[in-house]
């Protein structure tokens, strides 16, 4: 397993590190030329995500291009509700749509927890790929979304301003809510496991709407299905981030993983005092920073670093990269964090 | 000025009240069958917010259906930006839609604070009819988006999930960027010194896309501005709305103003004491708490009441109330708050 570059593993298990690493969300697509020449030859979204020769090309082309350290695994987070059996399309400068929902207790029984070596092989096939090429120059990141998240676009069908189908379940429905939360949450368990067989090297479990509940609510419909799958991955890292979810910090720092992801307005020095000594806390410059000047980008990403102090740091946006961003800038991000001196 | 239920104007200057006041925001619209019908009967959303006559006649529906202790005018924050030569249409389950919007120096220069008496005539004239037809039962509210919130729409021209062409102006174009919000703060102050002139009793500030913002680009960018509004308006008692702006709580507290609106996410405890002793709170139950029965929202409703205490405190949700919510349960929120006993 000797890595060329192993940065990310170990700040992710709060060994010393010689530098900061640094990777950003979204890297693999969006904003490359490169990335946009394959996606352009194909039907759509789709075809890339269930083509493991194109989906591990364009996982590797941030670390040729971008320097980063770290790959992530070109795919989505609604791979897994449509593994569980609701059908998604990916419509273009609009996003995903379900034509399928689950809204009865009938709708539930029709899902259930789905063999993910059947079902989502071109996952695990594009890792075995990515892998192979790699030649373990860095480490590839596994990922998948957070029950709530993917919760809320199996009861909505499409993204929300509010989510309030969603949660107007959680308020009305707790025993179908909480037994779909369940079979997300063992979906989520077998596939990440899948993928770590199959190569990877780290996971991050996404929350996305993690900032759209409260803080009641994030406990009991979020958190606690979070932190049965952080207690059932030990084989590598886990990271989780849960966008918004500044309310629950002192209980992501309890959960049994190794980095907590920080959104860009989550001060700094507070979620090190609310999350603890124990965890490697991974971001958070603003995105729309990169639409700065490059010296700018410099000042502030010094200054991002100089925050978090050089050990348990792994730099990151604090959001995925937007897809108008210039390649430049963010690789100039990537630059900085690389040749940062404390 | 004697008002038969001067409730809300007692509790946002502090002084002891024999129950917490309640209003909810979104109520002149939206949810109920009164509203719809006249609604439908027009050919669009503008049609009503420019016909002061049916404006008021929806502003005043709450008071009498659903007993809240306050009207607030029917409108609209974009009037605004249309008055400053930006005109919007509302696109049916879509939203607002701007054709011209601000992206240059020259297109800046073509905006002028407008005289508001004559484009936002129908505002006044809304509000002095719903006055005479309040007959001083209950106060009425009156409000405007927040400057950072307002020029969002002027540089998107739509809503949008990141706001990150508005982020970006602000990281390229600071000059422009502050141009353009002195100009909206400019008009906001002689639009709400004209809704107090018709009659308004109180207002409300809006900072939707508050949390959107770094902590830093709050400050420069957002509070700034909000703060200039509140340093202008001495007439009558003045509430700020940051919607998602927990990071700079303690700042709100620092505003000259008499209330500040908590979200559903914002911890009561924590917020006070950020905000410090001299300070009305307003909201905040999760809007969503209304899909729940009965007793589940008087539950929920008495325990924000409680974690509150009886003073310095005007009830309310964190977030305006939702289209699809039943009148019955928004009414079991206000009648809990008016029976509730300490």
């Amino acid at each position: 397993m000797g890595y060329e570059n192993d940065l990310i593993l170990r700040a992710a298990r709060g060994e010393t590190v010689e530098r900061t690493p640094v990777w950003i969300m979204r890297q693999a697509g969006r904003i490359l030329p490169e990335y946009r020449a394959i996606r352009q030859s194909l039907s759509g979204f789709k075809e890339l995500v269930e083509t493991p020769e194109l989906a591990a090309e364009v996982t590797i082309q941030p670390v040729d291009i971008l320097g980063v350290d770290a790959a992530i695994i070109f795919s989505d987070i609604l791979v897994v509700p449509e593994a569980m059996g609701l059908e998604y399309q990916m419509i273009e400068n609009k996003g995903p749509y379900f034509e399928k929902t689950i809204q009865t207790l009938a709708d539930l029984e029709k899902i259930n927890v789905p063999d993910v070596d059947d079902t989502l092989h071109y996952v695990m096939e594009a890792i075995k790929v990515t892998k192979k090429e790699l030649n373990n120059r860095v480490p590839l990141i596994g990922f998948a979304g957070a029950p709530w998240t993917i919760f809320s676009y199996m009861i909505e069908g499409q993204g929300s301003k509010t989510f309030s189908k969603a949660k107007k379940m959680l308020y009305t429905n707790k025993q179908l809510s909480h037994q779909l939360l369940e079979k997300i949450a063992q979906t989520t368990i077998k596939y990440l496991k899948a993928q770590i067989k199959a190569g990877a090297d780290i996971v991050q479990i996404f929350d996305s709407w993690a900032g759209i509940l409260s803080y009641e609510q994030y406990l009991e419909f979020g958190m606690k299905y979070v932190s049965m799958i952080c207690n059932a991955i030990n084989e590598v890292p886990v990271t989780v981030f849960a966008k918004g979810a500044y309310f629950a910090r002192k209980e992501m720092g309890e959960l049994n993983c190794n980095t907590i992801g920080l959104d860009w307005n989550m001060d700094i020095q507070k979620s090190r005092e609310l999350i603890g000594k124990d965890k490697t806390l991974q971001g958070n410059l603003d995105p729309c920073m990169l639409y700065s000047d490059f010296d700018t980008i410099k000042l502030e990403t010094s200054k991002m670093l100089s925050s978090f102090g050089p050990n348990r740091h792994i730099a990151n946006l604090g959001h995925g990269v937007y897809p108008d961003m210039h390649p430049d800038k963010v690789r100039c991000f990537v630059d900085t964090v690389k040749e940062y001196k404390s």
